[in-house]
């Protein structure tokens, strides 16, 4: 029987980041991964509509069989996980949660800094996962929507993304926290600069990353790991935009040189009812 | 509605590193632990019996009406885990994941020792969780049967101690490990004597504590997870053994003034029949 995939949705190229630290941790597995490019950014969209766009995504990967859903975007995962945990028969894993519990790990001051796109921030949901946990924490939040559309374009150290870098934390570099959630998997492509306004005495938290030990806890938890066979591990890549981006960044953020990229129209995504 | 409680269950004292780090990670939680003292060590017992015990441990505990069930004892994980995952309804952790996963991700040379009891050595559950996930894994086993009656006997620094540890550790210290899995939840109370045979470049992984990370990523699986209130958080503490013995390495090894320990005798586990 061949090897039953993990599928990984995003608005764009974001997820990725994601993708990079399951390969590492978790050799053994195939991945199915798609980025809705062609309608991103989720971020400024009104919930009701990132929900049906993570509708459409998640029934390609189902179609493809995958046994487990890793939302791979902060979006859609605050717009979706509630009824896709619950109306999907696979474990669907989002990336807030362990976003949340790992800031929470590794505050010292109790000062835990969020960065995300309008809809995550304005959705409250890591503010909610945090003072769950620690009623005492001080949350700290910040919308920052041009930071997206800056990876999508593949512009990662221009002086032009310093430069909204710079002006977008502005405000919350006053806050002194001593803690940052990168509440957006397209994110930790701009480490470098985020790091740098911030200082470096700021831990940034990769959401993306964290929700990787979620991602392999389940599948020992449900026995759903895979065993290391001869067989060749997948990872095929999909986006209903350009496959020329998508592999120029996926390929570098990725370290890979050879990266099967195929296009998947909106019109066929649309077309699509498993669920 | 009152909390409900998550239960941990141990030969002994072992499960208190595991309830340490609970306790700091969970501070909403309630738990209820107990200690099979009476019957301690379960190490050189045969499979059957130990799965014996711990049913009888669990009914005890699934009678105080827990939410999840955290066997911190990893001979009884070894021989228990998957029957009691398949007959509860409640989510079931065990300790030999979570330390497989940590050894993991920690080793850079692929050489990984781990001490544990009779029984959960001769299991072979360790080498096998960690293969499984990194087939390239160099896996060194030493059972090390006479390091949890000195924890019992609260002899942690000893000159006995000391002589054991040394005695007991000196094979598996030609292996040239890089990663210890501290495979016996008893075993992190003698810490600082295992780090010193085995050197400060070894990592001691301590199997218990990484367990809570799963015990965490559970409860907001499974949205089950408390949130603050001001009803005062339960911990509970049952023996079958002494209760001053369980009383002192409990508030020394907990940093508590103030614990409440009861005794429970064997007959009235045996009365049990939940399950």
């Amino acid at each position: 029987m061949s090897k039953r995939a993990i599928g990984l949705l995003d608005s764009g190229v974001g997820g990725l980041t994601v993708m990079k630290e399951a390969m590492k941790q978790l050799p053994n597995e195939s991945f199915y991964y798609i980025g809705d490019t062609a309608r991103c950014p989720y971020g400024p969209r009104p919930k009701e509509q990132v929900k049906e766009f993570t509708w459409d995504l998640t029934n390609f990967l189902l179609e493809k069989n995958i046994k487990m859903l890793v939302i791979a975007c902060n979006t859609a995962t605050a717009a979706a996980l509630p009824e896709l945990k619950k109306q999907l028969d696979i474990p669907v894993v989002g990336v807030i949660l362990p976003g949340s519990r790992a800031a929470i790990k590794t505050t010292k001051d109790n000062r835990i800094g969020v960065i995300g796109t309008d809809g995550t921030i304005l959705s409250g949901e890591y503010r909610r996962a945090i003072t769950k946990k620690q009623a005492t924490a001080n949350v700290f939040s910040q919308a920052c929507p041009k930071f997206v559309p800056l990876v999508e374009s593949n512009q990662l150290n221009s002086s032009i993304a310093k430069k909204v870098v710079t002006e977008s934390l502005q405000n919350l570099k006053k806050q002194k926290v001593d803690t940052l959630v990168l509440g957006c998997t397209h994110y930790p492509l701009l480490r470098p600069l985020i790091q740098n306004v911030m200082g470096k005495e700021v831990t940034l938290i990769d959401s993306g990353a964290e929700t990787v030990n979620e991602v392999s806890m389940l599948l020992d938890y449900y026995d759903m790991a895979e065993v290391k066979t001869d067989e060749v591990n997948e990872r095929k890549f999909y986006t209903t935009g350009s496959v020329n981006m998508f592999k120029e960044i996926a390929s570098s953020w990725l370290e890979m040189n050879e990266i099967e990229v195929e296009q998947v129209s909106i019109d066929r995504l649309k077309g699509l009812k498993v669920k």
